[in-house]
């Protein structure tokens, strides 16, 4: 049977966050959210590799357009300039999905599999990051600091905006830049 | 049977790096490090809640030491200094002891389960750190910012000395603690 599946990949996810919310993880299968989303097992894994993969699609297309910033700072940019650029480039991604973004960061928060796979994300990131500032001609030790710095940056501005009032990602990420500026002054 | 065990708890650290590097993480069972260890398996899980856990022992000691140091920072010391002050306390923890850390290092990069473990822990440091701050009347997002920076610091300045040929671990931080202020100035 060919059904047309107008945003499979999408209702996937929404049926994923409301199944993991009302049931929890542990208690949810891929059954279970192919049958919510209207599709079948194999449509699942069509889009997604796992259980968990289905709240971190779209993670690699962040990181390249974060660390494509890096690459496009200007050449008279610092390590952190160059990196703070990356990380400022997130926020046009997460442009008025606040409340998706609280309701999947409450979902990862409460589960440790689900945590774990956001730790490993995170250090491709920082990985990437180092690479992106080497290339630019910044020693690597000096470079694996700023990505790093520039990981947390975005990790504790992400944080900052998911459980606050400010619904622009990008004032965050400036005004948590700002304050990492301060503290180290 | 009552057996003699002196330092069981070490033979077994031992043991368990030595068969993890031998034959990987996954393909070691409690069985086989407590027989490399010459104790039973019981003895094992009194002294460790399970195979991951034998590479993490001192962690927690580590943690209330390095939190002690936050808050026992002179009462003008800053967010920055505070925390530097709880990172710097790590290094007489390591002294004499780079060869064992950059064993298990090695080990912890080269196994997700560990690694992941290995992230939860430096989570749990983050958010002590944070409530130490806020004790010194730093409030919340400025003390977890603080604390994030701190735990950054620690990772890139242990992996730095893991790897290099400084046998000082506070030799190290304090250069990445000078890196830091230099990178965002």
């Amino acid at each position: 049977m060919v059904r047309w599946e107008p945003d499979a990949a999408g209702r996937l996810r929404e049926a994923a966050m409301a199944l993991y919310a009302e049931q929890g993880y542990d208690g949810t299968t891929v059954a279970e959210i192919a049958d919510r989303a209207g599709v079948t097992a194999r449509t699942f894994f069509r889009h997604f590799a796992d259980k968990r993969e289905v709240l971190f699609a779209g993670s690699s297309e962040l990181e390249e357009l974060m660390v494509a910033a890096v690459a496009a700072a200007p050449a008279s940019a610092g390590a952190m300039d160059a990196v703070a650029a990356g990380v400022l480039a997130a926020g046009e991604v997460f442009e008025g999905r606040r409340d998706h973004s609280r309701r999947r960061q409450a979902l990862i928060v409460a589960t440790p599999e689900l945590r774990e796979r956001e730790f490993i994300k995170l250090a491709a990131l920082a990985t990437a990051f180092t690479a992106a500032l080497q290339a630019r001609g910044i020693p690597a030790p000096r470079a694996a600091l700023a990505a790093e710095l520039g990981v947390t940056i975005f990790r504790v501005a992400f944080e900052r905006w998911v459980d606050g009032s400010e619904g622009d990602l990008e004032k965050v990420l400036r005004s948590t830049l700002a304050e990492l500026a301060d503290l180290t002054a």
